[in-house]
This record gives C-alpha cells, structure tokens and sequence, in this order.
C-alpha cells in the first residue's frame, strides 16, 4: 500500500468510524449471535493472494459487526465502562502511526518524557498525593491494565518486604496478602502468578456497605503475626466492582503503616471521580498508599489500554523489575539521567499509550473533563430516583458513584430473567452481581454519550418487561 | 468533537502519517535529543480549558517530533525491528473505533472468533505443529509481547508439575528452570516475577555457535534430579537476540519428554522466517514443544502490540490463568461453548488486536508476506556480502535469519566509538551485543520499507567512519 493509498483508505476508515458513532444507536448492543456464527463465515485458510480494502471492509461489515457488543453504545450498561472519545482515537491513530518502541528512554525520549509529564499533571488535577509525582520520590506510568498495576504493586510489596531478595531466593516463606471478600478478582489472579498461593491470601469481611472492615483487618493481621507469618501486602479498593464499595482508605493505610504492610490502592473506575473537588473525601488517607491505580481506559474517555499507576517510592518498583540485558545498555542509562519505563512493568515492549491521553487532558481541558464526569453522577442521581420511585424495585443503597445497584423485589430468579430478556432485545445492555446471595442488576453509568434520555429509555424497557414476566410462586 | 469534527480532523492525521511515511528519512533515525529536553517545553499543568486539535498537533510537530526516534524509518537496524505496515494501521484504526474489549466470548464474540481463527490460519501458513490447533488439544492467543508470553508459559508449566497446586498452596519446593546464557532476559525476569527466584534459574552454556548446549542441558537436569530438584521448564530459542542463535529444538525437546519438562520456545522476530518453507529446518522438532510464541509485531508487518501464542495444551493454560467471579458469569461461559481469553493470560481486559492481524494477513496474502521476508533475507545475505567484501571488518558468522553481527578489526573501543560516532549522525541507527567479551555491531534487517540502497548507504558510511577514527594504539 503506497502512501497514497493509504490517504484513500484511511479517509474512509475515518468516515467508517464517524458513521459507525452516528449509527450506534441502531445495532443490538448485546451482540445477538450463538457460538461459531462468525467462525464458520471465516475461511479456513488465509488468502495467498492479497485483498483488497474495500473487499476486506465488506467483511467487516458483514461477518465481523453482526458479533461485535456495542462498547461504545449510549445504551451500554454493562460491567465497568471501556469508554472512547474522538481525540483519544486520534492519538491512538498517531501512535499507530509512528509506531516507536519506548522501552528505554533512548528509543524514543518523546514517549518516556510525554508520559511522566501526563503522569505528573494528573497527579494535580485528582489531587493525589505530591509524592507521586516523578519529581518527588514516586512516579506513574501507564499499566496496560489494572490487572497488571496490581500484580506490579503485590511484586514490589514482596521485595521490599524479603529486601529485594525473594526475586533471587525464591523465598516468600510467610508472607500473606490481605484483600477483601469484595476486591477485584485480578488481585486473586496476581497472588497466583507471583507464586505466593491463594492459601496465603486473606479476604477480610466487608461491613453492611461492601467496604473492608478495618477492625476484621487488624485482628487478621495480628493473629497471623503471632502465628509466625509476615503481613506484607493489602490492596484496598475505591469503588469495587460488584457495587463500588469504598474502603476506608485511611484507616487500612494506618494499619498498614503499624504494622509495615505495603498499601495499594485500587480505584480502577471510579478514580476520574477525584477530578471532581467534592468527592476527594472517598480518597481520604491516599497519602499513606505505596501505590495507586485507575483507568482512564474506564470512565476518562481514553480507549483502552490506558491504566495510569503510580508509586510512593519508584526505586522499590525499579529495584524489582529491572533488568539490563547487553544489548538495551545505553549511555542515557547508564548515566541515571533517565527513566527507562521498561523497569516498571512486566512486559519490555510497550507503545507510545501517553499520546492518546495527552490529546484527552488537551481536547477536553481539566474543565471539560469535570464536566463530562460531573454529568454522569448527575444522571446516575436520575436513576436511582427513578428506581425509588418504583414500589416494585429496591436500590442496595445510595450510589457513591456512577453504578447503580438494583433489583425487582421479585427474587432471583426474577431478576436473572429480567436481565436476560432485555440483554436479547439488544436495546440495551446490563449486567448483574451477587451480594449477600442476592441476585443485582448493574447500571453503570460512564459511556461518553449516554444522555438522560438514554437513562429513561432503559428505565421505560425495564419496568414494562418486569410487568410482562410472570411472577414467581414464592420470592426468593 | 463531533463526528463531523473527527471527520475532518481524523482525515488531517491521515494525511499528516502519510506525509511522514514519505519524509521519514529526512530525520534523524535516532533522536538527538538530551534528557529533560522534551519535558522541559510541556507546560506543568494540564490546561483548565479545552484546546483545538490544530494547536495539538502544532505541538506534536514542534514538542514531540524531535524527541522521536524513528522506529519505521528504512534507516533502522537496532535491536531488533517492530516494524508495521499500512494495512496494520488501518486495522488498529478500526479496533480503536470501535472501542471493544474481548475479555469474554461474550463482551464481542467476533473479538474472540477473529482471533481464534487467524492463530489457527498462522498454524498452516508456518507449518507449525497441528496440534496447536484451536480444533485440537490446543490453540493459540494474542498476547501483547514475548515477555507476557514467555511468563504465561512458566507459570502454566509451574502448576502443570505441581499438578495444579502451586497457585494455591505457593509450594514451589525445587522447582529448577533452565534457558542458556543467550536467553532472553524475560526469561529471567519471568522466573523473578513468578515468586521462583533466579537461584532456581540454570544458565546453560552454548556451543561456538551461541545456541543451547543439550548435552550441558540434560547434565544440568541430572545433577539437579540427583540433588532432589524439580525441573520443569526449558526455553529454547530459535533466533536469540544477541546474534540470532537457533537452539536445537529437537534435541531439547527430546530431553524435556525424557524428564517431563514443559518446553517453551521462543521465536519473537525469526518466527516469521517460518514462512518460508526452505527455512522450517530451522524450527525442526517444534512439536516437541508446550508452547511457542512469536511476534507479528517484529518482523510481519503488524504494529506494536501483537505476539502470537501458542499452546499444545489449552486446559493447562486455562488451569493456570481462569478465574471467574460472579460479575462474569454468562451463559456462553458457563456452557463451556466458547473461549474465554482472559483466562489465557495476565490481564483481564483485552483490546480486539486480532483485527489488524487479519488486515496484514489478508491486504499482503501468504503470497505477499513471503515475498517481504525473503525480499529482507536477501538484503541481509548482500549485506554480508558488502562485509566480507572488506580487510577491516569481520563477520561473526552467516547469520540464519536477517541480523548481521560484524565487527571492525580494530576492537571493542573502537567499535563502540565507531557506532556512537555514526548513530549520532543520525543517517542510520544500530545497536550492539558483547559475546565472548568482544564487542559486536548489529544490523537487523526487518524493517518493511528497507531497500538495498539504504544498506549500501549503511555500508559506506560505516567505512567512511571507520577510516576517520583513529585506530587504538593497542587491538582490545
């Protein structure tokens, strides 16, 4: 493809994209197909010869879009948010484009210096803890995912722990890891792949509100003290994922401190909150964590991936992760002048993911971003009134965020069909938790262009189906 | 923006990326910029209010520009390449639009299909095993990079030798892993990171042509048996990173079924070699393997991120990686009808990556794929050919793939001189290795645009140099 070709090619894409966002509202958000509906349109040998665009596009449009779940849908309620803007694909674009490496500062200053400046501007703009900043004793960089952040943060805890020697011994003998029965899955996930086993992890008891319970915590803490074990590591959440329970942040980071635990902090969605001045008290006490995340990949309008992590002390995580091979030796390196980002991660590889944030912070203006977000908890206030305003419906509790957690007061049951029919409808697209042996539908509320009338659509869909679905003999 | 804003805006960085792929060797390849030089002319602060695309941009050009080097450019031949192609830009392009995240079957059934079916199309165009088939025993993934690849691989080899419980109990008790002194370091950053310890690593020494020693390999596995260890884990290579080393595949293959270890092999840029049929002798014995992973996003045209995985046995990986907390459950999932991707690596989350591949694969066809990597074959053999053709310098070896490792006569400060002195001219860019403590240039030759004119170019303007600086009083 010559260059002009691709100026043909990529202007359609460009309007394939736009029409796509023009268009949205009119694909089944949920995907409608079953398993191996798209398989078996694909061939099952790769061309020899090339194809051209149009013919591949084609393809898109017929057998790929028919099994795509509208992410980017105002009408997508489901999970957390992956939400997208129009300057974020634009960046992502550009670093497609340019297509540098930015492993080593050397390979491409721009991507490194870019991302610590996007890291160090957010750091203000959330009110995070000074300390996080590259110019003070922390650091961010941008994960993949939150996934990764948290599997970085339980590493660099176990080194410092062991003295930065369990990455040469292998010895991790006693250590133990506190989460909460609420905590994302991926912090299990990690406990597994740094070899520590989930039979060293504990999950604390939550209070009525979903939150850690500090007091189960310490007593957790103090008996595997005295049992000879070695409380390293506790991960506390700012809006968890089932119903954006907020721990208390201060509290568990003081425990910690007593008793010498790393603190990771994991506000993965709800962190674009912190932009906003009035909720900074759910983050009260981050200044005691050692390491912090959220996505803007989640709810600040940059395509995934795009996990912004930072740490209270960026040697403890470069002491951990840093490898320097022969062949990445460089005299920038060498020198310490610089940063070199693949130290702070799992993989060396990465790409220029700062881009695409930058041209958010730019496009939208601190301003703006405030705005988008302060809209979203404005229209999730407008749903949970009209969830209240229901006689058949119940809210597990006042939303400190953008989810709403609701439920028919008809059972589980119930509730499980009433998702699943309006999922199949393809009108809009929610998903469910379990608290408490309680089935709970999800409204999570953070697409960039959900409106109110997009809120009272779906209310509308809900309340007719559960009139249309018969009850069940006995409440569960 | 609108979407007619990002129509038209969308349609200037269309134009602006052609306009560098047509300039891109008016830069210098590797930037000439000093630490801090960037960071020093972005503002503090995020601004409060929104600004316009074209002052982005504006800064792009002025800020960003000189801090990059140029990864695409036909001028570079460090490292190894990440090179890239029109085609993969415009299928990055789309999954950015449309903003999908592929963690299950379920949140874009084409995300996973897609990908599924172009590992499997792979499999027949390398003529790669049969049975890491997704219709077999096994099946393949795209994982962001080798690093990730190689790690999801020792730790599904850790739980398939302890027979699973050592991502719940963390008894690792003697597990030995084994890869040679040319390995990869994300090799033993895996083993750090797994909670193994690099204790527990054995670096086995290489023949005069750096590939692994079996003979040393299975004494090592002996001794460790006898000294009441585990071993569980090789890596072999084929293409190591210094010099391109082939481990012989076989014979390492043969020793781990002997034993019972899981071997991983690791063919991230000469992968792509398998292309070519004449050149499968070199990945003889790959059905030895559990796992092998290479990268599109070297040396086959496909951006940055985009390693390909494979595995002979998918419930082992699964085994390892799964974990499925009641906001996931779905019906697609629960029915075992689907993969589920998340459960086949580190991270939840997952962009819909595979798009891009299948651009390549289908806009080059297996015709047009072939042609590039003999085309970038050739160009190495002449380049060879320019060394040879010189009383100064010396080869190390025919190189098997496409990296040439030369040296000028003169020894290792002059050669260090020699590369910094031409990489700071900015015409081309190379790196270097040390083997056997003698300083060694390399030219990997991979990029997609690389013509005979820019080696030849390289080539007399290292001669040129080479004959400007001054020659040691002593040979080191």
């Amino acid at each position: 493809m010559t260059p002009d070709e691709f100026r043909e090619n990529g202007k359609k894409m460009i309007d394939w994209i736009a029409d796509y966002y023009e268009q949205i509202e009119k694909y089944p958000v949920l995907s409608q197909v079953q398993p191996g509906d798209i398989s078996c349109q694909l061939p099952e040998q790769a061309p020899e010869q090339g194809e051209s665009m149009s013919d591949i596009m084609a393809d898109v449009d017929r057998i790929i879009m028919p099994g795509i779940t509208h992410w980017q849908s105002p009408n997508f309620f489901a999970y957390f948010q992956s939400n997208s803007s129009f300057p974020s694909i634009l960046g992502d674009l550009l670093s497609s484009g340019l297509g540098v490496q930015g492993m080593l500062w050397a390979t491409s200053p721009a991507c490194t210096e870019l991302e610590t400046r996007v890291m160090d501007w957010l750091v203000d703009l959330m009110g995070l803890p000074e300390h996080f900043k590259s110019t003070d004793s922390g650091g961010g960089v941008i994960q993949d995912t939150a996934s990764s952040a948290a599997l970085a943060a339980l590493l660099a805890a176990r080194e410092r722990k062991t003295n930065y020697r369990s990455h040469q011994t292998g010895d991790t003998a006693g250590l133990v890891a506190y989460i909460s029965t609420q905590t994302h899955s991926s912090l299990e996930k990690g406990v597994k792949i740094m070899g520590l086993g989930t039979d060293r992890l504990r999950k604390i008891a939550v209070d009525p509100r979903f939150a850690m319970d500090p007091l189960e915590l310490e007593k957790q803490i103090v008996q595997d003290l005295a049992a000879g074990m070695k409380p390293f590591f506790v991960c506390a959440t700012i809006g968890t994922t089932s119903s954006n329970a907020v721990d208390p942040v201060r509290r568990i980071g003081e425990i910690c401190q007593k008793y010498d635990l790393w603190l990771h902090v994991d506000a993965a969605m709800a962190g674009s909150a912190a932009l906003l001045p009035d909720y900074r008290h759910y983050f009260d006490g981050l200044e005691l964590a050692d390491s912090y995340a959220f996505n803007p990949h989640k709810w600040l309008f940059t395509n995934f991936d795009c996990d912004c992590f930072w740490v209270a002390d960026k040697a403890a995580l470069i002491k951990t992760l840093s490898i320097l091979p022969e062949y990445l030796k460089n005299e920038a390196t060498e020198q310490g002048a610089v940063i070199d980002y693949r130290d702070w991660h799992i993989q060396l590889g990465r790409r220029f993911r700062s881009l695409k944030l930058w041209f958010v912070l730019r496009h939208f203006g601190a301003e703006g971003l405030r705005h988008h977000i302060r809209q979203h908890l404005e229209l999730t206030g407008e749903f949970v009134a009209m969830v209240q305003s229901s006689d058949d419906f119940e809210l597990l509790n006042q939303p400190p965020f953008n989810l709403v957690c609701f439920r028919h007061k008809a059972g589980n049951t119930f509730n499980k069909q009433l998702m699943d029919t309006i999922n199949r409808t393809g009108r809009l697209f929610f998903t469910h938790t379990v608290l408490n042996e309680q089935f709970w539908l999800r409204m999570s509320i953070g697409q960039t262009q959900t409106e109110l009338r997009h809120l009272k659509d779906a209310w509308q869909l809900i309340t007719q189906q559960a009139k249309t679905l018969p009850l069940p003999p006995e409440n569960n």
